[in-house]
């Protein structure tokens, strides 16, 4: 029974101390106002300030420009798989969809009932990196190009997107549910970027959905009004009641991260949490990561071990070790070590240390 | 400042105070697990217990016969609004409606974007009552016949719905966002019940959904697959990541309402809220409800002054008093005391007191 364990869950997620130890202290009275953030009417005075500060907070950090709204939803990443073409669609119903993993691979599943869906470059199993950019078939005439940019399951991230492969005018749509935050991104080159929030953001239940304006407005007429973006835009994201305890999270995480420095920071903190664990799976030990290096997620590093039947006593003995959740996705087997922003470096170097101690017993 | 107000919110609303301390004291290490329930995996053990801890109670309280699934959700009641018939107009497409208030208008209008929607009374606006049942043109062609069994805006409850007015085999669709868990329902005489959490539940963001097993199976091709009941049941709620901490707090007040003595024992402390409330309202006073007394609401008394110059030294008064979020609805205006599950007699008798004080310096 440890105080706090080293927690590499792949989301919902690590969140800073601080900002739990604050959400306690404020649990049954926010700020003098006498109410739980939870018992607030979302359209009293209190939570109206807290997201306008953390809306406020949040285009500071990711250094988001006026011409992009930032809508708070419902129903996660694998939600906006659908909400996304019900939104974006259009009357051309085509879409390009880029598969590079678990997610990518659903998102263009869902997408096929509501339209046409090209894959632009063919789909290769194991996921382990990202077919060449100058081969992507795109379309000029997509209504959008989707992307994945960091994919949870299989570990593979797309640090710098080759907007260059993707036709001019066609707007880039990007699921960034599992890095946002983790490092500068560069807005203005996208048309929408959207994220569940269980991994850098806060709490599930709450959606980050990040659109261009000129992109409102062209939803279906079947798309449910609480996920029509130009719906929610007119309404600042209050058209029905939002998820206001998982804002106000969300809200506190946005100045912890303020406080840290900011997004170039945090980026090099978790650079250098990425490297020290890759360095030591490219050891040639018992350990070893299957991603193309070029490709290699800092927010979850996928790993497997070189003998089967060493991942059950190496999970429990890194549990009695206070290092928890550290299994990799069923869908893909061996071990995962999610490393978000809330992650201190303590854990890596815990783990890494324990990692070689496993290796000279089990060596 | 006070610690702790009287809360009279139509929702988000009061929270039980032993739970919110409870949430507060295991926020930054739950049950020796080093973990927030915020930073759980929803597939690990710890998370998995809770969420089918809460199942059970819940099942338990509201006597939920096996042949229902229960769902949890996200979007709330409004996303329900489409969700509904999206999963339920099948190939006939055609749904009556009984309006009754703000909250089944809007239902209806939503769905009419997905089948004909026939209103089996006429709308009558203010909404003070239900037109009598033995008026309503129902269609026994209809997929479903939904209703809102108590319309939070305009305060009108319908504690006994005339099922016998409503053909034989069209399954029934009840929104009780705003007074489940406050008295016994009869779940089998409905097809579906639903309601967003934020009132005798818990937080904002999670919705529930309790669905009769043969009519899963019915949505239409472009229902979102995170809102398809069928895929949801399927998954046991677990098709994307639930709202975690939502279903966490709503474990907790589900426990809370066991301690109580269960839905029998909460609703006799409901009814006599009500009463005194509505009493004073009848004693021809500064205060009134418009309400037909056949259908006023025990969640949420609306009342207006004979006086409207008198409402903005009401509020301020209240407030300075520690009675909070009395307005009523911007679209109805006048005030609403919205007195759920977890508000105590001691609120409604201090507001009445202070009531008859304002009408003694008023009057």
């Amino acid at each position: 029974m440890f105080e706090r364990a080293f927690n590499f869950s792949a989301g919902p997620a690590a969140l800073p101390l601080e900002v739990l130890q604050q959400a306690a202290e404020e649990m049954t009275n926010f700020r003098g106002s006498g109410m739980s953030v939870m018992e607030m009417s979302h359209r009293g005075p209190e939570f109206m300030q807290i997201a306008e500060q953390a809306q406020a907070d949040l285009r500071e950090l990711m250094q988001i420009p006026k011409e992009y709204a930032v809508l708070f939803l419902q129903g996660g990443g694998l939600g906006e798989n659908a909400i996304v073409p019900l939104n974006l669609m259009g009357p051309r119903a085509q879409a390009d969809y880029l598969v590079t993993g678990s997610w990518s691979e659903k998102s263009a599943q869902e997408a096929s009932r509501y339209g046409n869906v090209a894959l632009v470059a063919p789909v290769s199993k194991p996921f382990t990196t990202v077919a060449a950019p100058d081969t992507w078939t795109c379309s000029p005439q997509a209504s959008y190009f989707h992307l994945c940019t960091n994919e949870t399951i299989d570990g593979i991230e797309i640090g710098d997107v080759p907007f260059e492969a993707i036709p001019p005018g066609v707007p880039v749509v990007a699921d960034v549910s599992s890095h946002i935050l983790s490092r500068p991104m560069p807005i203005e080159r996208y048309g929408v970027l959207y994220g569940g929030a269980q991994k850098n953001i806060g709490p599930a239940g709450l959606t980050l959905v990040i659109i261009r304006h000129d992109l409102l407005g062209r939803a279906s007429p079947v798309c449910p009004s609480v996920f029509n973006y130009q719906v929610v835009d007119q309404a600042d994201s209050m058209f029905n009641t939002p998820p206001t305890f998982a804002i106000y999270i969300a809200g506190l995480v946005f100045q912890w991260l303020k406080r840290q420095g900011g997004l170039k920071v945090i980026e090099a903190r978790n650079l250098a949490k990425a490297q020290r664990l890759y360095e030591h799976l490219d050891r040639g030990g018992l350990f070893f990561s299957r991603v193309d290096p070029r490709y290699r997620s800092r927010m979850n590093v996928t790993f497997f071990m070189r003998d089967e039947a060493l991942y059950d006593p190496f999970l429990a003995q890194a549990k009695a070790q206070g290092m928890v959740q550290l299994k990799g996705h069923r869908s893909v087997g061996g071990l995962r070590a999610s490393i978000y922003n809330a992650v201190p470096m303590q854990a890596v170097e815990t783990l890494v240390q324990f990692m070689a101690e496993f290796e000279r017993t089990h060596g």
